[in-house]
């Protein structure tokens, strides 16, 4: 497969999406989203071909089905973005040098942006919201079970640039192959940055693959750590909902810390996710204090692996501290720096928790399950990073723009 | 060699970072400036060692030699520094949520930095003096030429640093060889963040060898295009200066594009490089205007790889394009997106030059020599990036820090 083609043409019409400006954009997006409704009809019976292929019972099934009230759900979140400010031409900083010279960091869109997901048609409508309101071009590389669901998606897109007189290629659907996959991950020059959400076995693939700057998504081993000064109540409602509202993703929480004198509020903490049929994978002070509390075949003696693992499941594990520091200390050793919460009423104890804990979300009374662009306020995002370079955590539609630095001078010269 | 110790070490020692505030940082910052100065007999002593082992007529030789002077012009870099407002703990955003989350998008180090640069003992104190600024612990990896020097600097370093009992790992410097730097570049999770600073060689080591995040800097292919309504004068200036001020740096020019219209002028912006012996590869419609007006010796044909390469040296290639459009597409086709100019007296033309090159550092009407922290007011700088990921361009201590999320709550849970 000889995909170069595909990536010029997309990399040229990225140049052109820079003269549009944001109220054209706006424009075109609420035309999608009229035409997401308009076209429903058609989209659902593409989908239709694709949920022929997969049994009922696959757990993919229903994030792969779309339904009238899902694209109608979908056209509104595309309304929303419209109503956010545009990421572009902000003036981040600007200094009149003592020569002269006007010095401003402006925001700039990347370029061409790789996203590359699994078989969840909403994400082709999110994904292309966020990249065309930030300026972007983008290649989508979406699950193999939805590339007919896609490539109607695609095509209603492209019927409405026409009618704006944009260049279609500004959205492209790569064919679904790991192929193609491998190709855009080499296309440095023609892609700016590529996107992986999905498993890990995906995002490993692509950063050993990778000669494109990628964005890291992805992995979260979430901790909770009730403090000696937690409110039991709240704890309560945080670990549950951080733990059971959706375990298949990855802000969803893995452990539990407990500080040593909170041991005898351990059955009441963890009451709740009886109730979802968690099993915990407990050490030895907390298995202790649990036995003949929590139901039998679901409390487990922790091993060595239970800790720094994310379950993505109905497990947790626990583990007992003598200090917030051992917490701090356990958290930044293991944690992959996604979202970390602490439970507690001290404000003390609070703030060294924000100050010290090294990951993208650090929460005091909330849970981790709000590690999200749309609960932050950022309208919606494209993932949610794991790395430090800029963007980190949730990424809105600022976080998928870069900047510029613009120079405007009248002839000066530098000194030796 | 196993440095995972030092690593870790060094990685413990940037955790107790998070707890100095900006004034102690600034404190020992003066300190160590006071330092530099008053132990300025020994640092000498130690860099005559250096450079007993180089030839003199080495042109490395007077980048690695140090003075009396010098030392007092770094001490005032420092001073200077110190003078600038922190990066840390800045709220970068802050927004309360209708379910009365507060979320803050704070400022914050990256962890540990690793600087790998050549013989050049004054980066050593920028690298310290920005990092330690900035909160992050940095892993030094020097040009081994200049290494008894850089292992005085870093022994007066951490005699302040002693002094005001602080983890004297917060900076070490790593042995001088290969192996220190492919093991520092493998070092995922005890490093944050790889600068490499130095020849296109060694940056094209590390994008093959790392696996811990770089920020990649230096290749610079820059151009200034001379507009059809370009003055003659600015021009001049501009071209001479960009191009001569010092050709082995990355802001140095590379490439002038002219608009057909103004050929009548070439040689007349051209004559004040013949005064510094620079050889022009010149494509026809320029090479036919030149002959005659410039040196014989010093005018050669254009070839296909006269365009897009990075001289570092008295050459310039010379193109005749027929539109500001033909100019644009032809440096974001063939530069490396570091510095491009634009000698303008058309605001539109300028604007649009602006709007679509895609490159860190955009200039209307000045040269690309003024590609520096300094001259940007950013203090000092780590280096200039070339990528799009944050941070882009010159890269002070904003531009060395990177963020996190802190999200309040008073027991909210997030609803399915």
């Amino acid at each position: 497969m000889d995909l170069t083609n595909t990536f010029k043409e997309v990399r040229a019409a990225s140049r052109k999406l820079l003269q549009l400006d944001a109220e054209t954009i706006n424009k075109v997006l609420l035309a999608v989203a009229e035409a997401t409704e308009a076209k429903a009809d058609f989209i659902l019976q593409e989908n239709q071909k694709d949920l022929n292929r997969m049994e009922p019972t696959n757990p993919l099934y229903d994030r792969l089905k779309l339904t009238k009230e899902r694209l109608q759900g979908i056209a509104s979140d595309m309304r929303n973005v419209v109503s956010l400010p545009s990421p572009l031409g902000k003036v981040l900083k600007e200094t009149v040098r003592p020569n002269g010279l006007i010095i401003r960091k402006v925001s700039f869109p990347f370029g061409v942006v790789g996203v590359i997901y699994e078989a969840r048609p909403n994400v082709t409508f999110d994904v292309f919201s966020l990249c065309f309101k930030s300026g972007n071009a983008v290649l989508l590389k979406g699950g193999s079970d939805a590339h007919a669901t896609n490539l109607a998606i695609v095509q209603v897109l492209h019927e409405v640039l026409e009618r704006f007189q944009i260049d279609t290629h500004i959205v492209e659907l790569l064919p679904a192959s790991h192929d193609a996959t491998a190709e855009m991950l080499q296309a440095v020059g023609l892609v700016d940055v590529i996107i992986p959400r999905g498993s890990s076995r995906l995002i490993q693939f692509v950063r050993q693959n990778a000669k494109v700057p990628v964005i890291e998504t992805g992995a979260g081993i979430c901790h909770t750590y009730f403090d000696a000064e937690g409110d039991l109540e709240k704890g309560k409602a945080i670990i549950h909902n951080a733990k059971t509202r959706r375990v298949t993703v990855c802000n969803a929480m893995d452990c539990l810390l407990l500080h040593e004198s909170r041991l005898a509020d351990l059955p009441a903490l963890c009451a709740p996710l009886a109730e979802k049929s968690v099993t915990l994978y407990a050490d030895e002070r907390a298995f202790q204090v649990l036995e003949g509390h929590y139901p039998a075949t679901l409390l487990c003696h922790a091993t060595p692996d239970s800790f720094g693992t994310e379950f993505l499941d109905y497990k947790m594990a626990i583990k007992t501290v003598d200090s917030l520091q051992e917490a701090i200390d356990h958290i930044n050793g293991i944690g992959s720096g996604h979202s970390e919460s602490i439970v507690t009423e001290n404000k003390a104890h609070g703030e060294q928790f924000c100050r010290d804990i090294d990951a993208a979300c650090v929460y005091v009374n909330a849970p981790t399950s709000f590690s999200d662009g749309a609960q932050f306020g950022l309208g919606a995002e494209v993932g949610i990073s794991t790395q430090k370079m800029h963007p980190r955590g949730p990424m809105g539609l600022e976080e998928i723009t870069t900047y510029k630095w613009l120079i405007e001078g009248n002839g000066q010269t530098r000194n030796p």
